[in-house]
């Protein structure tokens, strides 16, 4: 079976972002003083091949944290389907 | 009334991406040779003032198309939702 994972991986919500915050002065700006709390960080969408869900999510987990996320600065949600 | 956006940033699909090629190639190196297709972008949250759905949304593009994301080399994706 085939699935398909979608990915995101974050600053910390305790840590500073400063690309989030330098993008957060530029909104001002440009006249969109109304965005504020801007977080940057990655998305990340791949395709798996496993026999089930679970193994799936398994390996889309043994990816972030191998490779994808920082556990020290970073946090990662998955979202899994199935692909058709 | 205040929302938050969850926006996407991702390469066009008619591109390489060569971040996410490298990526795919490294999971070969630990193991994960299932994973596949690997495509890197950005994830973005803000939050937003606005008087209703439609008027963050629109705030919201034009965040996306100003500063946010290159249309030339990047298509990008919002969900927005009203904040408690």
């Amino acid at each position: 079976m085939k699935f398909k994972a979608e990915i995101n991986v974050m600053p910390l919500r305790t840590l500073l972002d400063p690309q989030g915050k330098a993008v957060t002065g530029s909104m001002k700006n440009i006249g969109l003083a109304e965005i504020h709390n801007v977080r940057i960080g990655k998305h990340i969408s791949l395709e798996i091949d496993a026999s089930n869900k679970e193994a799936a999510q398994k390996k889309t987990e043994e990816a972030c944290k191998k490779l994808l996320a920082n556990p020290i600065m970073e946090f990662f949600e998955i979202t899994l389907e199935e692909s058709k």
